[in-house]
This record gives structure tokens, sequence and C-alpha cells, in this order.
């Protein structure tokens, strides 16, 4: 079998091109007689492929200066954990704006440190629209507002976060980072898991606004201290450095193809393909989620006939068209796509959709 | 260049069959079409690497039933601080016996959120030795006592870990782990940074006792508890599925290789070859650590004269020997001996000493 289009959520499709380098560098990184994967991350070799990551994610995303970038392990689900204990008071409110699952997780991994309240939520309408900013019933005392500008399983999504205030915005982007442009400025924090749009799994990046660092939070591990990790330069201990060398070369790849920009252009064409061929199906296939707040990376759809499920990812699989199963919490389809999916994979997947409602419809 | 003999105390040198492996399943993981890299870590292809890598390190360590094995991201450093949320109460004492830099940052990384005690340290003579039993001043009502099994900066070694009394005994094996048999069943918890002995980078285990996750521990995220972690198989959140992936290659290498008790054979060998090289040195090389706190995996050793430091490593790293710098806390030099390292390149350590010493004796 060769390689296929793969519509897996994350870890997700990488460029060929960054795989082949980081195979062509398992054996020998550069000159250094090692693997990148066995080399000291305190070394002078790997401290350069550090750097030029954090340089290049800084060009690519157009980071300001008085913003760190922290690489770190563990998942958006630990930053999660680790917003309260850096960034609010023992006790204090934090605001959570919930549009979907991970919304909802955001608010779980914060709520034994923090008053978390939820701001608004679309919940009760299933999570087919985000909540907008007049349903938004901030707290005065918030130490943050949170929001979840992409939800990778309900398919929804911010087309513009709104303002939220006083108290500084913090936005898990962590399905739509580098998708488009975006104004970092308007944040206190934006974090990702990078397995989806910003290369590998096993790292996650924080940016984060420096005078947010001077925050006292809470008592906690050194380890989890944000402040003491961004002078570190993210190696307060060992990272996953190889992980952080892959997410180099996915941010590389995509400032050679030229950038955000031109993601943000790919990525319209291709998600207004998908829900074209949703839409114009007459029911065949069905996306619930308000035109609107229809999210481009992530496409939850859904046969008629749910008896066609399996049907339809059998044969999707067998044209070369991968991980089209949607997520448990919803069931039927979704299809992701991120930066390194190519036109030509939506393509793909519309044309075998067309077909295979001919077939069964 | 060529692979040289990485002498790195980790990120570490691996087996060149693992990163063969690696690099092959680069592009595309068996018949998957995709990377290993890409596939979704709760699709089957995942789950059965996830569990074979956990099948056979229960076979190589021979850990009982009665243990869970978690794998999870965030190094030894975020174990550390996760050890009093999950198994100690508010306020209670948890004992930390220190015979190194790692076992001063275990307690430094537990005490936010317990009081935590030294009951023993050997801080006083320069980490040269370990604190025998004797010394140890343990809490009546600890938590947990702690141990460094071997100190990677400091190459102390507990020979054996002595019995700690009423408190389940938690040990940091992360540069001896897998390096000789271990009765686990002696500890309540075992837990390792996998880029020393267990192959790469970015993943860690936690072996431990399951009537131990029965305890109530702290308010804290549920992405940090543990029993929740092991009864969701290590994937409350999406893991580090590649690193999982290699430390699984790098396991099946070690039973192939003959399993611990081999490596025991090979690592006391390798070992004597160098210590005896240092002490037959007549000055010249000097390695500091009482006799029977030697360790095997990390040695430490200073030239006679400092001045020769600089030349020692240009030498070294002309003739393939790399990453003998010692750690800034000590200065000098360091070899590590992990598994992965063969007899040969020990030999070829020892022999560039000897003519060393002979160009600048």
């Amino acid at each position: 079998m060769t390689r296929a289009f793969n519509f897996s959520p994350g870890p997700a499709m990488l460029p060929e091109s960054v795989l082949r380098q980081a195979q062509a560098t398992m054996l020998e990184f550069g000159s250094t007689g090692a693997s990148i994967l066995e080399i000291s991350h305190r070394g002078a070799d790997f401290i350069a492929v550090a750097q030029k990551a954090e340089a290049d994610l800084r060009t690519l995303l157009a980071i300001p200066d008085d913003y760190a970038v922290i690489f770190t392990a563990g998942g958006a689900t630990t930053v999660q954990a680790l917003l309260p204990l850096n960034f609010a008071a023992p006790g204090q409110a934090a605001d959570y704006v919930v549009s979907g699952h991970w919304g909802k997780t955001a608010l779980k991994q914060a709520a034994p440190c923090v008053d978390a309240r939820i701001a608004a939520s679309s919940e009760a309408g299933g999570f087919r629209d985000v909540p907008g900013r007049a349903q938004w019933r901030l707290s005065p005392d918030a130490a943050y507002v949170h929001v979840t500008a992409n939800e990778t399983i309900h398919g929804v999504e911010w087309q513009n976060i709104p303002e939220a205030g006083n108290a500084p915005l913090i936005a898990d982007f962590s399905s739509s980072i580098a998708s488009e442009p975006l104004d970092i400025s308007k944040f206190g924090i934006v974090y990702a898991g990078a397995q989806k749009n910003l290369g590998p799994v096993g790292i996650t990046v924080v940016i984060v606004r420096r005078d947010l660092l001077e925050r006292a939070g809470q008592p906690r591990a050194p380890i989890f201290d944000y402040r003491a990790q961004a002078q570190a330069e993210s190696m307060l201990n060992t990272p996953p450095s190889w992980n952080w060398y892959v997410l180099g070369l996915t941010v590389q790849w995509m400032l050679e193809q030229g950038g955000v920009a031109e993601f943000a252009r790919r990525n319209a064409g291709k998600a207004a393909l998908l829900y074209a061929a949703i839409d114009d199906s007459g029911g065949f296939y069905r996306n619930d989620v308000a035109a609107a707040a229809r999210s481009r990376m992530n496409v939850p759809f859904f046969l008629h006939d749910a008896a066609l499920d399996k049907v339809f990812l059998d044969e999707a699989k067998q044209a070369g068209l991968l991980a089209l199963k949607g997520h448990r919490v919803l069931g039927g389809m979704r299809a992701s796509l991120y930066n390194a999916m190519p036109e030509a994979g939506v393509q793909a997947l519309v044309t075998f959709m067309q077909e295979f409602k001919q077939r069964h419809g």
C-alpha cells in the first residue's frame, strides 16, 4: 500500500517532505555522528534546532516580541490543568466559554484549582453553533476568559473570537493554529497541541504575553511554573526534543509553502469543496453546524442512513481515504482538513462521496 | 561522518536496529497507508503497538500483575511533581533520601504540595556515597519514602536499596531501569524517563502498585490523576504515541538480546573496564565515588589537570567518542554506559584514555 489521504483528527497527516527529512536524520543528524533522537538537548546542535523552530514559528504566526513561546510536553490538556495554577489566585473566578467537547474538557481540568464558571455555552443546542458575545456572562473578577477557537469533535469554529473585556483571553487553538492569519495581540495566551497543524504528536506550544508570567498563581511544582519554563527556554527538564525538531521541520515547510495567508486560501477552498458536496447531496450527507460557525479544519457529517456507515468507511479505506470515522461522542463521519491535507485529498474524498451516493442512494 | 560511540547521559545512544525500524516506518507503517507518526492513538493499529510495548515491558522487568504501568509525557520531573498530589494527603509528610542532584530535584518538585523532609542525605560529603540505611530518619506518618536508584550526574548508585518500613518506597530509576534484574515488589512505585535505558526521549514509565492508586491524594486536574490514567490505559489525552512506539522497539530489542540478566552481565563488564582504566591511571584520571556506590551507568571522572579538559573532549570527538563532557554541576568528564552502549564503545574509550594519557601525561 502507498501513502493514502489521511483525514485523522490527530495525530494527523504530515507533509511527505517533513517525514522524509525526519527519516533521513534518524541514524545521523548532520555531522554529529548520532541520530537527532540521541543527541543531548543541551548541546549546541539541538539548541540550534530548538531556536530555529521558535524563530520560524514566530515568523509564521507573527508572534509579537512581548510574548514568550514555551514548548512543552503533555498536550493541550496539561496546559488546561496548569492555567489556573499559573494565572489565577486560589479561589479566583475564571470564565469558560464552551462551544464543544474540548471547551468542557478545559473547564474540567481547571475546576479543581479555580472557581471555573461557564460564562456561555452552546451545549443546549447540541454544540451546533458558538455562543455569541451577547450571551457571555463574564465575571467582573475573573482571572481570565477561556475559549476554544475550533472544536475538533463538533466541527464548530469561531470566525472571529470576540473581545473579552478586562480579563485576558486564553484560547485553545490546538486544531486551527496556523490555518489562517491570527492577531495574537488580541489574546493573553494562545496554546496548541502540535499534532494537528504544527506537526508531530508529543509537543505542545504555549504563546503567552510576558506580563501574565508575573502573576503569582498558586503553589505548584517548579516544573509546572511557566515563568520559570520561559526563562529556561523550555528546558527546565529534558524536553521532547525529537518532537520539537519535527515541529520545526513542519513550520519551515509552512513558511516555504507561503505561510498562513496561503494556507488560509487553501483551507477555505478545501472546506468549501467538502461542505458543498455535503449540502448538494440532497440530504444523503448532512452537516448540522450553523453556517457561520462551520469549522474549516474538522468537518463532521452524517449519512442519511447510519446503517451505511460501516460500508462507507470500508469503501473509503479501499479508495485510500483514511480515518474518516467520527468521534464516538457524535458518531457518523469526520474529515479533518489540516494544512498538510492537499486539495487533491479533498477532491478525492468528494468524488468518492458522490460515487458512494450513486451506488447506495 | 559515521555513527560514533555516544556517551550522552540522555537523550542517549539507541540500538542501530531500533533506529532502522523507526526509519523504515517513518513514511508507511505496515499496511496502514500512513506513517506511525500520523495514525490515531485510538485506532487498532496503534493500540496494538501500545499493548505490545506494555506486555514486553512487563516481561522484561518481571512486573507483577498487581502493578499498573502508565506511559506518560513530561519526564521524570513531572512524575516527581505529581507524586504528592496522587499519593499524599494535604500537609502529610513525605521522606526523601537524597544521594545526588536528582534526589534534590525530586524533593523540590514535591515541596509545594507536601511536607517534604530530608530523611537522609549524602550532600555534606559531596554526594560521593549513598546515605546508608542506619542514617535514615524516617517520619512515622510519611506518605512514602523516595529514593533515587542511580544519580546520573554524581555517578552514585544504590547496590541494594534498603527496605523503608511501613511507608511505600518510591524510586526514580530513570538512569538504571532495565540495567539489571530488579524486584519490583519491594517498591510501591518505580518510575523512569525513557531516554536513557528504555529508548527515546519524550515518554516516561510509571509502574505503580494498584492499591496506591486508591489513595485520595489532593485536589488535582483529572489529567494529573494516575488512577484515571491507569484506567484509561494511559490515553486520557493524546499520548506521545511515536515515542511510545520507539520505546516498544527498544524493549523488544532488549528481550531479543537476552533480557535484563544479560544486560546486567554486560553492564558490569563495561563499568569494570572503565573504572579500572581510571583507577589504574596513576592519578591521571580520578573518580571520587565510594567503591560500593559507584554507578554502573554514569561514570563521572576528572583529569588530574582541568586545563586538559578541552583537549580531551576535542580529541575524543575526533576519535568518534561523543558527549563526554561532565554536567556543569560537577565539571570534568562523564561517560554514560546505558544498555545500548556496546562493550566495543567502552573499549574504544579506554584505549583512547590510555593513549591520551601517554600523549599528555
